[in-house]
């Protein structure tokens, strides 16, 4: 058993992640994975023995649960921040996933040139959604550059994820949905065709506040948009597609 | 009252609109409306007096249910085929609405040359859906043309719509869920900013059969996604969303 001292620092809490015994650590302060992340490993269909590339990956969230999810070979992950993408590569070490995925520090601005080009079978990412920036007391704070576009935009994010991805490659996002039409542009700007969608309710009387969407580099146009899906049948009671999504633990 | 024989021509219908005591003249081996205009006029949101334009009216039934519906000022409606026309004409007439539909045979390829540029506030459309011609036997046929992209294509619609509509002037439209990528694609091509959604599921764990959407001409990026429109609870009955768009009468 390994110590849990050695892998936590000050301040950071170990979360159980409730499939295969996998943990992640992360810092109640700063930012903490949400419903997005876990819906997003759901929808995402990657294919056995796959190589992914995970663009912003925070503390790990993504490929650590499609690891656990799903069949796919290997996984790197880019961070921008130091403290997130060191908390990272310690839930990889604890979770013993150090030969399944690798954590780099860097730019998503920079993607293709550190991964280099047509690479990846499919890039994943739950990008900062916010493009205003307006009225940010701290633009420099963790939760901050996590949740708006203050050192990379969703075209740049668009534009990496084409240029690493393989011909036919491809792109899991989750996003929001009043940033569907720039959305859909900027895939079209790079040739990543949108094939399939789900959005998320909160109530089925209620809008959108998630997207996820599969698209694929020069596939045809055409579109699959699936089932509305629901998180709560009354308030605090969710619903069965979501039960299932989370396993009994929720 | 008037007499209904002199309205109707051998294998036409008068069928009751459920409102104003509206009616409406169709050939039922031919084209018939569907719930795609009763929701489509359901979803447009015109402003009172306001100058509106559908393109591909068929019998008229767009135009006739907003008539009942909005405080819209005059419709101009345009229809390629001349017995659609000519159904929507006598309906017009029928109704007494001359002095507020207009009911023109024409193409809507050339609608920016037979109407003028930027003189509409809204433009109402319920297209052919379908691009894909081959394998039809009839491709001449009134339904054919109605349900195929025969004689204009979406990419004509959206041109010709942006042209005639006057700066912020609204787009409506209903269509097909799976081509929502090129929608949204040649929307902004033609400067239509998608401002408003809504997708219509038979039930609430289908995939969407028809999509509503809303467009402004030079409008800025953000597009409000409406809740699911479901249309039956259990086979055979509507929801109460559907009931109240439709009236008592369904």
């Amino acid at each position: 058993m390994i110590d849990e001292k050695d892998f936590l620092q000050a301040g950071k809490r170990l979360d159980d992640l409730q499939i295969n015994n996998y943990k992640i650590i992360q810092h109640p302060e700063k930012f903490c994975f949400g419903m997005d992340a876990v819906l997003l490993s759901a929808f995402a269909n990657l294919r056995k023995g796959g190589n992914v590339l995970d663009l912003g990956t925070g503390t790990g969230i993504l490929p650590i649960l499609l690891a656990a999810k799903t069949d796919a070979g290997h996984f790197d992950a880019l961070e921008i921040q130091p403290e997130s993408a060191d908390m990272a590569k310690r839930s990889v070490l604890y979770n013993k996933l150090e030969n399944k995925i690798n954590i780099i520090c860097g730019d998503i601005c920079q993607a293709s040139e550190i991964f280099g080009k047509c690479i990846f079978d499919a890039v994943t990412t739950n990008p900062p959604y916010m493009n205003n920036n307006h009225g940010l007391k701290n633009p420099d704070m963790p939760k901050a550059i996590a949740r708006h576009e203050i050192l990379c935009t969703l075209d740049d994010i668009l534009r990496e994820s084409s240029l690493v991805l393989k011909e036919h490659g491809r792109l899991y996002m989750v996003h929001r949905p009043f940033r569907l039409a720039e959305i859909f542009a900027s895939l079209h700007k790079y040739r990543l065709e949108p094939k399939r969608m789900c959005l998320v309710h909160p109530f089925i009387d209620k809008e959108p506040n998630m997207v996820l969407i599969e698209a694929v580099k020069d596939g045809n146009p055409m579109i699959k948009i699936e089932p509305p899906l629901i998180v709560y049948d009354l308030p605090g009671k969710y619903t069965k597609r979501i039960l299932k999504i989370y396993g009994p633990y929720i």
